[in-house]
Order: C-alpha cells, then structure tokens, then sequence
C-alpha cells in the first residue's frame, strides 16, 4: 500500500526524496536523519497532490497517517494539538521538487484559538506573544484559506491605531489588550465575510493543508511553471512542522548562518543574529541584526553578539555548520531559531556566493580534504566566472531590483562596462580623453575614419549595425565596451545630441558631455555614472582550471582575431585557434583604402594590383599569429562577409577611392550602388565571393601558407587550417579545394618546400548540415559557426531581433535567447545530425564549434555530449568554457 | 563467360540493353529484331570500355568475338572488309547509356585503303565518290586516331583549291582527280607527322575501336558527365556498322522522317528528304532537302518529293514509321538513307516536339488504341504546358543559338512577354498606353502611386526590390509580365535615360522611347522588339486534364490573392485556394494610407482605429474569395511582410501620412526610421508582429470568419483556414492559437452562430521542421511554404542571389536554380523530416506545398512520393501540377 505521510525521521523508500517529499521535506528529513536539531513534524507527499489533483479528493486512509504522525510530534515535542493548556502550534507549508519562492502558500501558528491562546499565554508567560501569534494567523488564514483580502485586516488595524490616538505606531509596540482587541475585530470581520474562524484545530489543519494543495494551481504558480519548464504534473508536497518561536525574550532569537564568508570565500562561520525576534521580523527590517561573530560585529558592540552573549549556543551552531558543510559537501545557507537556549535548525541550503568566493571554497574544500578534485568542480558555477573576466556593471536584474531600467537596449556587441561623458566625434574623444577625461563615442555607425576616437573611448554605441558591424567588430579587437545597433537612438550631430523614447516610452535627450553606462556584455545603455565592478584577479582559479584541464576530453581554441587577441589566448590556456577572422585585417586603418579599391576594381587585373597591395600586409598578419600560436592550430577563416561592408560610405571616401582608381566618382559611386543588397546575411558573402572572384581567396591561401613556410623554414611548427565560410553546397567546398589544393601547389613548387596545412569548413548553414556527408568528402574538418546557424535555422536575423525578440523572451515564447544559448531542439538537432554524417563518411573527422556559444557553460555542455573534438570562444571566456567542459565530462562519466 | 560483342540480331541476356549496348546499340538491335532494314553491325559492350579503364587491356577473347561478329556483316552484306573488289566499309560510333550528343568520337568509311578505294570505285561506277570516301576517313582518321589537327588537313584542301584557281570552289564541285590528289596530300601529312595512315584495315577498326573507348575519357565529355551527374563508371559501348550510301545516283539519298507533325501533331508523315546525299550533306545545308510529301512541297515541286518520285520506297517508308510508332507508342523522329533504291532506318528516337502537338498526339494515340490514358498521359512534358500559359518569347536558350543574349538579367517576378517603347512614368505611361501605344514602364522601385501606370503598361522592369517587392506582387495580381531587380540598371529620371552594362560589360544607354522586350518567365531584358509567342489554347487539352485528374490521388490548388485570380483558378482546375496572401489586400492603391497609418501609429488606441476602418475592406475581399471558392477550402495567410514595406518612402507620403495622423511629420520618420532592418527577410515579420502587436491579426480573424459566417448564412459553403506564417517555435503557434480561439469564440457569441475554420502553419523555417512534432499540437495543417525555407535553408536571398546564382548554374556547381527545382538533398529532407514529425503527432494531418515549386513538374513528383496533400500553384501554372501529379502517380504505382 501506498504510504502518503512521511514523518521526518521515518526511512524513505527507495525514491528520490525530492521527487517524494518536495525539496523542504526531504532536506528536514535528511538533516533529523544527521542528528540535527530540527522542530519535528512530517509530510504529506507529493503523490497525494497528484492523486487530488486526478480525482478531486485524497487517497484513503490519509486523514490517519496524519493523525498518527501528529501524535508522533505531539509525543516527541511534550505538546498537544489544540490542547488548552500547552498547545502544540504548527506550521504548514508547501514544497515542490525544486525551489519555486513565494509561488506557493505557508501558514504559520495554526492551533490556535480563543482556549489554546491562553494556555499559550500562559505557558509562556507572556500574553501579548500568545495574541500577537494569535493574530498573525487569523490574518494569513483569513487571507489564504477563507479567501478574505488581506487589505481589509490592515484596515482594521489602521483603525485601530488611529482610536489608540497614533497612527504611526508599530506592531511590534502594540500592548497585549491592543492585541487582543485586534484579534476579536479579525474574528468579527471573518464572521461578517460568512467564513467564520474555525476553533476546531483539525478543521484549521486540514483546512490549510487543503489550500496548500490548492496553490499548487494558483495562476502565479501556473505561469511560474511554464516559464521555468517545470510539469505540472510534479505536484508540491505539504510539511507539517511543530513551531519554534525566537521571540520567547532574550534566550530566544532568529538568524541566518553562512558556513564561509560568501563573498571572499573565508572560512569563518558568516552571518546574522536577532535576538528575540522570529524569522520574518529579521527580513521586515525594523530591527538591524548583528553579525553572528565579535569579529565581525561593528566596534563596540562586539559583546552583544551570539558568540559572546551565548558561547555555548554559538558553539553548537558551529559544529552544527560544520556538520551540515560536511554531509552536503558544499557551504551552506542555514536558516535557524533559538528558543530558549535552544539552537534549531529550520532550514539548510547551498549557499549563493561570488565566483571569487566560489574557486577559493572550492579550492579549500579540496584542501581540507572535504571534497575530491572532481567533485570541487563541480560545485563552481562556470558562468559565475563571467564576473571575474571584464570590469562589469550590476546585472540588468540587479539593477532592476534597486529600481534602474535601461534606457535603451541594443546588442550586445562587445562585453564589460563604461562610464564616460558623450561625444559624438573621433577627434573630441581623443582630446577629450587626452585631458584625461571619460568619454563614450556616440556615432550613428562608426567607420575606419573614426577608430581613433574608438581608441580613445571608454566604450562604443552606435545606433545602427549589428554584431559584425564595424563598431562591434573593432571594438571587440581592442577589448573596448559596445553597445551596438540601439534602434531606439536618434543622433543628430548637427546639434550634438542623442535623443530616445525609453522602454517606457518616455522622451529623453542628452547632449553632449551628459554622463551615461555602458553594459557591453548585455547591451544597455543607462543614465548617469553606475557603479563599475573591476575585473577581479583570483589566485586559485589557475589551480581549478589545471583540475579542469585534468578532466575534460574537449579541448578549447580561441576566437582570435589579432597577434594580441591571440597572446591573451593563450594566457587563457587556449589549446589553438578556432576562429581567426580576416575581415579584420581587411578593416584596418591603413590598409582600407587598398580594400575598397580591390572591391571596386572595374577589371580583373586592376583587382589583382591591389590585392597584390594587401597581400604581404596579409602575410605579415598570419606571421604574428602563427608565430604566438607556435605548434597549435590556427582555423583562418578565408573572407567571409558581404563586399559591400568595405564599400565607401562618406563623400570624401568615394572621392578618395575614385582618384585612387582613376576613375570617375559617379562610376565608383554606381558599382557601389550595384553592389547594395536587401537580405545581405542571405546575400553575396564568403564562399560565393570566393568562387565567383577566386583572386581574393587565392591571395589569402597564399599569404598564409607563405607565412606558415617561412615560419617552418625559421624552425618553428606552424599549423595552418584554412576554413571555408558559408558553404551550403557540396560542390562549393570541391570546386574551392581544386582552387586551394592549386594554389597552394603552385607556391610550394616556387618556394621548393612544403608545408602541412587542413581544409574544411565552417558549417554555418542548414543545407550544409544535411549534406554533411557529402561535405565531409572535401572537408577534413567541420567548425560550427552557431551564430549563423542560429540565424537560418530560426530565419531570425540577430541585427533585427531587437524589435521582438525581448518580447518573447519576457513572454516565455522563447525560453532563453538562442543566441545566447545555443537552441537544443532545433540548432542542435541540425549539429547532431551533421556530426553523424560527417563521422560517416570521415571517421576520424575534426569537429568544432566557434560560434559564440562556444562560451555558454550549457552550450559547452551540450558539445560535450555530441563528443565534439573542441569549442572556440573570445579569450576571456576561455576559463568558463575549460570549467564547463570539464563538468560536462564529469556528467558524461559512468555512475560508479 | 562474359559475351563481349553482340551483333545487332542476337538475343540479349537478361539486362538493361541500354546498359549494356548503349542506347544507340540497344535500338539497332531492336529495330533488328522488328525486322527493319538496318545496315547490319554488331556492338562491343560497356563492360569492354569498364575492363579497359580498369586493366588498361581489352578483355581475353574479345578480338576473336570481334572477327565473328565481322564475318557475319559480311555475310549478310555480301563484301568483305579489306577485299580489294568489293569491300565492305564499316563505321565506328560510341553509345553510353544516355545520349551525351557530340562529346565522343565517330569513324566513318572505315575498310578504305589505296587498294579497296579502286574496288569501291569500280563496284559503285563512281571514281570521285570512292575518293571523296578516302579522302574523307583520312580527315577524320587523322583527327580522331591519330591527334593530327584538322586545320592541317583544312589548309592542304586550302592550297589545292588555290592551285586549281578557285579558291572559293565547293568540296562538292572537286573532280575525282582533285580528290584523288587530296588523298595524296592527306597521306603525304600523315606521312609528315611520323603518323602515316595504315593501309592494314584490321589495324584501321581496333584503333579506331581504341580511340571511341578513350574518347569517353576526353575532357569534354569528363566536364559533360559532371555537369549532368552521370556517372564515370558506366563507360561506353562502340557500334560497328556496315556503311551504307545516299550518295550512289538518284535512286540514293538520305532524310529524316517524323511519324507526325511535331508542330501541330497532326497524323502524317512529316519530314526532308535530299537525293543522292549523304547524312552529313543534309546537315551542312549546301543543297535544300525538299519535304517528303507532295503536299507538304512548295508550289511546283511536288514531283520532286520522294512520295512521288519513288513511290514504292515512300509506302516502305510509311510502313516502317508506323511500324517504329507502333513498337515505341509514341511520335518516332527517323534518319533514314536510301541506297539505290533499299531503304535503310540508321536510328529512330522519340521525336520532339511543340506542348501543342504533344497534347494532340497523345489524345489520337489514345483514341487510334495505341496506348491507353496512363501511357499517354506520361509522354506529355508537364513543363512544356509552359509553352501554352502564356504569350512568351522563345527561351534564353533558343534565342542564344540565334545570337541573342539578354542585355541584363533580373527575377522572374510576373511571367509572360512583353514588348514595347520604355517611359520612366506612371502618368506618361497611361498617356501613352491611351493612344494606343505598347509601353514598358521603367521604375527603380514602384509604389502605389505607380499603380495606374502599370495597369496601362505591358510589363514593368524594376532596379531593386525582389520577389516580394511592390513591382513583382502587383504584377502578379494584374497578370502583367514583369522583371524586378534588375541590379544592372541604373535609372535615371531627370535624364529619363536607363543605363547598364551588359554581362559581357558593354555599357548601353537607352533613352525614353527605346524599344525592349521583357522575359518575365526568365527574369530578362532584351534589346529591340523580338517575336512574341502568343498563348495557345489547345481544345484537347482538357481531355488529357480530365484523364490526369482521374489517375492522381495528390490535390491541387491555387495561389491567389484576389477574385479574379480565384476565379481563373477554379477555371484551370484548382481544388481550393492554398494561399490567399493578404499583403495585396493592404497594398491596393485606396487603402494603403489607412495601413500605414496602422503602422505607424503612436498608441495601441490609435491603431485600432485605423485597423477598424481597414477591417470592413478585408471582410469584403474575404467574403470575394469566399465566393468564388464555394465549397472548396481556402487558406488564408495572415499578414507576412515585414511592416516596413508599408511604409511612405517619398516625402509627399511621409506628409500624407503626417497629416492623417496628426502628428509632425519629422516624428512619422523616425518611427519609420526605427522599423528599417538590416536583414528585412529575417526580421519583424509575421507572426513576430502578430504576437506582439496582436491587433492586427485579430482584425484579419474578425474580417474571415464574419465574411465566412455572413455567407454561411446566406446558405453557401465557406471553408475558411487560417495559416500563421513564419512560425519557428512552437510556443508561438500555440500562443497564436489561443489568441485566434479567443476572438473567433467572441465573434461567434456576438453573432449567435458558428463557422468551421481550421487552424495551421505555413512551414518556412528549418526549425519548424525540426519541431514540426510539437508543431502538430497546434497546427492542424502544415503548407510548406518552400520559396522561404529555400532562403534560409541554404542561407540564399533570392533578391539578392543575381550576384552569384547564375554563375553558379552555369559553372554547374547547383545543378538548377533552387528556387525553380525544389533541392531535394536540403531543402526536401527538411520537408520529409516535417512530414515524418507531423504526422507523428496528427495522423491525418493535411499536408500542403505552396512555395511556387507547386509549379515545377519535378518538384511535384516529390511531393507526390512524400504523399503530400495538395500542392498549390499560381492558376496558369494548374495544368502543369495536374498532369506532373498523375504522372508521379503512374511512376509510384506497383507496376504489374
């Protein structure tokens, strides 16, 4: 027979206990199985939600298991429900199998009545306590059970106060009589409503655990669920626990307990403490809490602290730490009460903690021999890491919760924070930031004309563009802050102002020299100077990241653009190169005229002088890289975007471009014009650009295998990979191969040596994906550039999204935005299934992904399971991805 | 043991004879076996050609069967090869198992050497044929066998006419002796080249044998088979022939003979015939063939014509075509040569012919019982039906065997022809058109305003904008031809000159007044007035419709947006509407200022004003549609596009749109500026908008089913379906569905009666693929809209595909252009797998295409074979799905 009530120390079937008891249950039964000091009681479990919920009534014999259980507790506390002389009280609480705050019901004191309160108050001697519990609950009772709003409670009260002659008094200095006025006017309030207080204990009992049950379904809980992905079918369980009241006098009291310092990480018992006070008047905030230690404690009042006033309780509550850190292996969050001289502990949790705090526990633990290694890693939360790697701004949440919205959202473009007054010109920002001052540039898009001013800039935002234009692409190259393509901007350089309708819809406009925030790793933009959290330096994360290396068989390349990028990279602990875009050598200052004039050339010949131009400064790009990544991989990426991004766009550039030609403006400005595209994402880019004017491609494949000889000749160990970008054709990678394969041929013939190289491609479309086989004849390696991949497969073009997709994600249309998350069921299923034909044809076949996913931990994880060979992400999310990979590993390892 | 020779009489062993004998081969024994006279031979087959490739050696034995064979040609023609008196001349010819025409070699006269030259001569009385013969194999001989160039041979044939004092004498006016001195000559080069020609004439056949074998390899023909994907290991097989001759006197001659007319299909024999001529005499057009009957000659030469000059070889003529028709069931095209006096067939094939002909000859062929409905309906080329759609011009094909090149390619955005004088202006246009003038109107874009002059013009040419452009979708709806986005051009109003530069980059300028001609079925512009084909209407093609229609099982329905197309659909068959797109609803020239309004309007209040003046307009056009399709279902597409196309873009707009909104117009551009998009194809588009401004797609909810209920009422059969567009996840079809449930239901209370409508998606993303299990949840029918999932599958926007896409057909690297064959590999596994998904989830889910593949026969075929519903199509284009439906139909049958 199915058993429906567990009392906390009863032994549990061999079930999880989450799944049966809901997480509160099960941790109260653990923690009374370790001996722990816990107010007893028992629950009701989930499977009795589930059979409410099926057939509208409980399963049979419940009301039983109940009435024994509550026996137990009555025996075990030396107390009796509903008896008028020393009442037993309890509480009643919901508890799903994972954590869902404040979606479900609780109601405390139950047990109470016009007879149990006076034995109440007697008993302990203090009968404004008995009438204020009293009146606690016929107000959550009267709000949660009977349905009554509680503004008509506070109303009653307000009158109260206001008869009593002050308004502004607080309830906690209410007198006894004034309380037990109260309680007769909530009664009578009820009685008028027709839903009358029952005295009858057991109907208060069941009473509650039915609306307990019931708000399993409440539309908050409903809607919670669906946003969170959690099943409706779970059902919460309902724990029925003895209560404990800190507010006995100065013997009792309420705290929190920390098992470390969760912000540094220290090993000392961290926290506060309330005497005579419950739980709830420590979160009201009306009195301030000391911390639990004297060493904490502000000077001078060290000896009204726990540890010294009372030495013994304080001593127990750290072994008691000690001991729940020990059995959960983690640092914990200990809600706990002391009645009377006695520590009991209500609740226990793994603790919330900075990344910081997160590697040295984490570390330490090891240390102390509390943990293995493994185990350790698995405890640090690899985006947590993300704190740790640029000077940051507040969370969007962290920064709603104290009230300040964006003003203006827009793409996230290049990651970390800045605060600086506004320009809206190169030259003024390098003056202005030679004097020493902060500035922000503010273009309606940036060009080469302006990366001086970019230079000089804290940070970047423009108005148009998107995460591979200009702005974002230079800004990322010199680690600077972007917030690119903020639709909501107008920017009128004529007046020098930025004008905006906040999301609110309310008219802003800032001139400049006003002071704005930038977050680049989420795309706000906010008014006025925020707080800038600095990049933080954690020595022991060098040694979590050996453990990690130790255990994950993924391997992690950097997506480097530049020798710098590069350095940084391998400082990382980067294992090669995944991405090396070229479009930023192409983008460079000096060299963009030569571009432009090669994109606009009227012949064949013309264009090959100038690629002829490009192509030792090319050369002398992959040197550098190749030379930092001595005896790793380097994946370039051949030219992979739209030509018409390099076209002039200024008066001036076209002018400087026709005389260089030699050519007519209005010719250059009509080959311009010719080369404009609607859907350029869709459009005339990379491998199409490579097959249909192979100078281009040609020059690249030389200059890198000419740089890669050299390099070889200089006795280092170079390797070349050349990736082919956006081929959706198994003919476009054979036909470009014979056009490698040729030149690469031709050189080595000239040069008289040889040198080793890969070729493949990035999988970036979801044709490639379902011909992978048939790719994977050509390629000798696939590189998933999920970016892309996320864009066609969704048809969602990451530079337009703005305009709906915040929308979905606070709606729960979609769960997470794709492009931060790579999309299992869609995406990934097209990655799944490219990975297997690729293997088909070519067992041993690399596979990769460098899309920026390749930083996500969940992502990672998913690249884990696929088995891929490596992710690519930017440098600095070089650590998440080691960390995420190595759990990953740690997950996919056989049980036992 | 493997037979490696089969002459053209023996039996065959269980196998393809294609594939063994090659086509030519396996229709010479056929023919042989039908007791036509054929100059008999035998063939060495494919296997010869797979050994040779694989061993670099004839396989043992062959040379042995080869002399067998040899001496049965003999027997049968009563020479002998190599007898000095009377010798026997063979040919030698490869075979594949396809036709690859003109890629590998032929050997003529072969057996002639300076003896057997004298027997020929002596036996035929003609001393300048024998020569003519000789001097004709060492030509050929040389070239083919033994790699000597033919202009060598051209400049001693050169030199001897000069010597002979007429340089410009024809090879036909050479006496015997010039002839006899060219051999001379010849053999003198060969002699030179250290090749001298072998007199052996066993050594003649196996090197000529060696050389047809090697010819498979030849680059021409490795670069043929790649382009048209056959298959290098088929390899082929090598015909020898005894020779026959037209060119023997007066009583010889050589034609060619279709059993029907193919122009008209008319039943009689139709053809050319040249007296005492070889083959290759007629092809070179020297002297003109005369048609073979005396009614089909020109007016006092009928005497001359075969029919009645020999009127006994014209009745064996007669015979052996109907014979041919009879055996193949279809329309024989005959090459034929009469050797003093005896018939000989050399080759019958199929024979092509007009849509027209095809129709009429199928339905006589039916009604003559030579084949039944199903065998006729598969001889019809479903795509040739283009041919009778519309007035059109010949095909870029056909017109570059004429020397004609189009001056600039654009998308084939209305199909038909169109000729005429260009104006750049609506109001000129109208003018113009008024006086009864034939004009093109030449817009970079148009917009409502132009509307007017496009109904007045012939066809419209465009600069910019695509498939979905203002230009390309009001064409469609006025049924005019039109080619849009058209990158060369550059327009120029103020000069009203057109310019561009041709593929071949010739600059071209055309004034106001020129005279061009559109392809808008191909997406050209051509210079001049070029003939137009008018459409056809051909009585028997409702016949063969009505035969398709009883064989297919697959549905077949229209794309169409308004009455009138609706109307012509259901007069060409269609079955229902499966996509009504309500985009021209909201173009059309009256209302397009209250949608922008729409658009652009600052608050939701606002919007729904304008929206409510809309609505009546859309409950009109539905109630139309409705009409028109009584009883039948009709899908309608909730808005699709991007809100920006609706968007005023000349300043006269922008103040229209200003003043009926009340607000300045600098505030109407910028919110106009914030709707621009980067990637418009991937952006805020259909459902996207409909969820998040959900106004809008409620009015179009109202506007059907009140439409559909008024005429429920009124008695007739509205069967309204409501497709979502652009659907990626599937919380937003399911979103969408509640919001649709919601305001249907309140409708139907309001109206005290309900409609039966169904509720869909339109499939055009690869994640809807992907997801099309969770899909099904929601959607009761799915329509592949491929156009889309074609865009995005292959990462290609069709607007802008110009720059590449043609290169790449022609450079074979995809073998057609996606958007007109559906991509089986990519595109069509993603419809598979959606299909798979979908039904999974729904059994009986209904199953659409509406992509404009519901056109292409090929594409047809597949749906077909997925078991796909329906298919929809543009209305002209039904009698094509039809037919290309039963077709497949016939195809998947069991056979037996």
């Amino acid at each position: 027979m199915t058993r429906y009530v567990y009392p906390f120390e009863a032994a549990l079937p061999a079930r999880d206990p989450k799944e049966l008891l809901g997480g509160k249950g099960a941790g109260l039964n653990v923690m009374t199985a370790l001996g722990i000091p816990v107010p007893p009681g028992f629950t009701l479990t989930t499977d009795v939600s589930a059979a409410k919920s099926a057939t509208g009534r409980y399963p049979d014999g419940l009301e039983a298991e109940v009435k024994v259980a509550l026996e137990g507790v009555e025996l075990r506390v030396g107390r009796k429900f509903g008896a008028a002389d020393n009442p037993l009280l309890v509480s009643v609480r919901s508890g799903a199998r994972v954590s869902m705050p404040g979606m479900m019901d609780t109601i405390l004191n139950l047990g109470l009545n016009d007879e149990t309160v006076e034995g109440l108050a007697g008993r302990s001697g203090d009968r404004r306590f008995a009438f204020d519990a009293y009146r606690r609950l016929l107000q959550m009772y009267g709000d949660v059970v009977l349905g009554v709003d509680h503004h008509h409670f506070e109303e009653i009260l307000g009158g109260l106060k206001k008869e009593l002659g002050d308004p502004t008094v607080l309830d906690s200095q209410l007198t006894a009589d004034a309380l037990e006025e109260l309680v007769k006017r909530y009664k009578a309030l009820l009685e008028r409503e027709g839903k009358p207080f029952p005295q009858d204990v057991n109907v208060q009992l069941w009473d509650a655990i039915g609306a307990v049950f019931e708000s399993w379904d409440n539309p908050r809980a409903v809607r919670y669920r669906k946003m969170q992905g959690i099943s409706s079918d779970w059902g919460t369980a309902c724990t029925v626990q003895a209560m404990v009241f800190g507010n006995l006098g100065e013997t009792s009291g309420s705290g929190v307990a920390f098992t470390r310092n969760p912000s540094t990480g220290e090993r000392v018992l961290y926290g506060e403490y309330l005497a005579n006070a419950q739980g709830e008047d420590v979160v009201a905030g009306i009195r301030t809490p000391l911390p639990l230690t004297a060493e904490a404690a502000p000077p001078g009042r060290e000896h009204e602290t726990l540890e010294r006033k009372m030495p013994e309780v304080f001593a127990e509550l750290a072994d008691l730490a000690a001991q729940l850190e020990r059995h959960y292996g983690d640092m914990q969050d200990i809600e706990l009460t002391v009645e009377e001289g006695r520590v009991y502990i209500l609740q226990t949790r793994t603790g919330k903690r900075t990344a910081h705090a997160a590697i040295r526990i984490a570390v330490d633990l090891v240390r102390e021999g509390a943990l293995t290694r493994e185990q350790a890693l698995s405890k640090i939360d690899p985006s947590s890491l993300e704190q740790l790697l640029h000077a940051r701004l507040p969370t969007p949440d962290e920064l709603a919760a104290k009230g300040i919205t964006a003003l203006a959202v827009g793409l996230p473009a290049s990651p970390g924070a800045a605060v600086g007054q506004i320009v809206f010109d190169a030259d003024e920002a390098e003056r202005l930031a030679a004097e020493g001052k902060d500035v922000l540039l503010v273009r309606r898009e940036t060009s080469p004309e302006d990366i001086h001013g970019m230079k000089a800039a804290r940070g970047i935002v423009t108005a148009t563009g998107g995460m591979t234009s200009h702005a974002a692409v230079v800004a990322r190259g010199l680690g600077k802050c972007c917030v690119a393509g903020v639709g909501a901007l107008n920017v009128d350089y004529a007046t020098q102002t930025l004008s905006l309708r906040t999301p609110s819809g309310e008219p802003k406009v800032f001139a400049k020299g006003a002071v704005l925030s930038l977050d680049g790793t989420h795309g706000r933009v906010y008014e006025g100077a925020l707080d800038v959290v600095a990049a933080a330096k954690v020595p022991e994360l060098d040694e979590v990241m050996r453990w990690a290396d130790d255990v994950r068989a993924m391997k992690v390349r950097a997506n480097a653009d530049t020798p710098r990028d590069a350095r940084r990279a391998r400082a990382f602990g980067a294992e090669g190169i995944g991405l090396c875009r070229t479009e930023h050598m192409f983008f460079a200052e000096e060299r963009l005229e030569a571009v432009r004039c090669m994109v606009l050339a009227r012949t064949e010949e013309e264009r090959e002088a100038w690629l002829e131009k490009i192509e030792p400064m090319q050369r002398g790009d992959f040197a550098a890289m190749l030379e930092e990544m001595d005896g790793l991989p380097v994946t370039v990426r051949l030219l992979d975007w739209p030509l018409h991004e390099f076209l002039p766009r200024e008066e001036r550039e076209f002018e400087h471009v026709a005389r260089a030609l030699g050519a007519p403006v209005e010719v250059v400005r009509q080959r311009a014009a010719q080369l404009h595209e609607v859907n350029p994402m869709l459009g005339y880019r990379a491998v199409r650009v490579g097959l249909t004017i192979p100078a281009i491609y040609r020059m690249q494949v030389r200059a890198l295998l000419a740089a890669a000889l050299d390099r070889q000749e200089a006795g280092g160990d170079p390797k070349p990979e050349i990736m082919i970008p956006v081929v959706g054709l198994e003919s476009e990678l054979a036909r470009m191969k014979s056009i490698v394969t040729e030149e690469a041929e031709r050189l080595f013939a000239a040069r008289g040596g040889r040198v080793h190289y890969e070729y493949g491609t990035m999988i970036e479309l979801p044709r490639a994906c379902l011909v992978a086989d048939r790719l994977a004849e050509s390629a000798e390696f696939f590189s998933f550039g999920t970016n892309d991949l996320t864009q066609t497969t969704f048809g969602l073009s990451r530079d337009d999204a703005a305009h709906f997709l915040p929308a979905y994600v606070d709606g729960g249309i979609v769960p997470e935005d794709p492009f931060v998350r790579l999309d299992e069921a869609g995406v990934g299923a097209l990655v799944a299934l490219a990975c297997e034909k690729g293997r088909a044809t070519r067992p041993g076949i690399s596979l990769g992904l460098c899309g920026e996913h390749g930083g996500d931990p969940r992502s990672v994880a998913f690249c884990a399971k696929l088995g891929l060979s490596y992710v690519s992400c930017s440098p600095p999310r070089l650590p998440i991805a080691r960390l995420a990979a190595a759990q990953a590993e740690l997950r996919l390892r056989p049980v036992g």
